[in-house]
């Protein structure tokens, strides 16, 4: 097994997220074009300059760099990897919440070996609040203070805080099978995209049930959850970091019995 | 008509806020105990310890400084006016977002005189956010830089950002409603209590559809969004300050379309 040396790829990482703050905060709250990108679903995937100038900068560092890692982005072609190493990153999840001026979308930077996640960043610059795992691992930085996350015990979905993006993002049986969740569960909130994957990893909510997910959607989120003692796993129950129907849990009880809801989904 | 020394009262409003400020924010992330009022819909309402020290905090200060005023809370009995002006204050607007660690909670003061909110607070202490509104005017006050606040044009629902805290909270007939209003618009948002109405204020967001809400959820919201040159009515274009549906928009544009598509439900 590869071993990585993640202290120095942590720190490169931050420095990817520093500059993407300074690229982005600018355009929080202020006058902004939204470029639609067009589509049947044109408006439901808004693009910012933000989001452009972001995903550009932490490009040219990488490429800068780590001229033999990998890039994959939401706004611009895929560089392979020669290394086996790629980051995989969103300039700003959680577009539509940008640009209605609320302050919880993130920037995700991942990087994977392989295929795997193995460290990932959650940046909220407007909060000054920052989530970084390393699946073994996960810490928080806020307005400068460093904390260990832990997520918390949650022995049964009834007791459960449950959260996902929007529900009228599920069709069909996937509609169903969210709902039949959301009724198990204690109380469910909904708007915080990346937001909410970061609450499971500081112990406040217990699960997230998205579908619909692109790899660089999740990718940054599974070691910090991961890292924070909880997991990340398809309604299937098997590998996440690629996205499509994604279930993140702080207890693995509380997964195992949403797997009972979500796994016979079609 | 009756003329109100709103600088003094504003004043003194936002002095309430500093307290509540003070009150919760040891709360805000903390292991704490969240009480069930219990109930059919017991899960709903969340109420934490923050929440009663909150509203006992700004009880007293009126109590004190303004004895012939009223004072309406969430949490404890009503006292009546001696004067006509009376407080009507949420503690924390948003306990299900608060208990999940999410900062778009808020504390909500309105002063109304006869019934009528005349100066409205709404207060983020985590994110040092202020909005205050006083139905001529209203301004914004974040981390110590003052700004006036001013709604966005909008012509027409289809460039309307939209936002409703709980999908699921409409029943029957106001889900169809609601649902009419969601489809006609750009985007729609989930999940953000009393801080969507805030960015209709300042300008980011177009219009909120709500139903079931109590005079303190919305009362200090009136004045705010008003002030900055929106408006808040009921579902029928009447009074809103009660409570009950709620629609509230940054341009009457955007309400005379909304209205035309909410107005029939029974």
């Amino acid at each position: 097994m590869k071993t990585h040396d993640i202290p120095a790829l942590l720190t490169f990482a931050d420095a990817l997220a520093d500059a993407a703050r300074e690229a982005i905060l600018p355009y929080f709250r202020a006058e902004h074009g939204v470029e639609d990108k067009g589509g049947a679903d044109g408006f439901l995937d808004p693009v910012t300059e933000a989001d452009k100038a972001s995903e550009r900068v932490m490009r040219e560092m990488v490429e800068r760099t780590h001229p033999s890692h990998g890039f994959l982005g939401e706004e611009f072609e895929e560089t392979l990897s020669q290394s086996g190493y790629q980051w995989i990153v969103d300039p700003i999840d959680g577009t539509r919440a940008f640009v209605a001026g609320l302050p919880t979308w993130g920037v995700l930077i991942a990087l994977a070996y392989e295929g795997e996640p193995i460290l990932g960043i959650m940046d909220q610059p407007y909060l000054d609040e920052r989530y970084r795992g390393w699946n073994s691992g996960a810490d928080s930085v806020i307005r400068g203070a460093r904390k260990a996350l832990r997520t918390r015990e949650c022995a049964r979905l009834a007791g459960a805080i449950c959260s996902t993006t929007d529900p009228y993002l599920f069709k069909g049986a996937e509609a169903e099978a969210f709902g039949k969740v959301r009724s198990a569960s204690k109380l469910t909130r909904y708007g915080y995209d990346c937001y909410a994957y970061s609450m499971i990893a500081a112990g406040h909510i217990d699960c997230v049930v998205e579908s619909g997910l692109r790899a660089f959607d999740i990718a940054a989120l599974i070691p910090i959850v991961t890292g924070a003692g909880g997991g990340v796993c398809g309604w299937n129950g098997g590998f996440a970091a690629q996205g499509g129907r994604v279930l993140a849990y702080g207890d693995a009880r509380v997964r195992d019995e949403a797997l009972t809801l979500l796994s016979r989904c079609p």
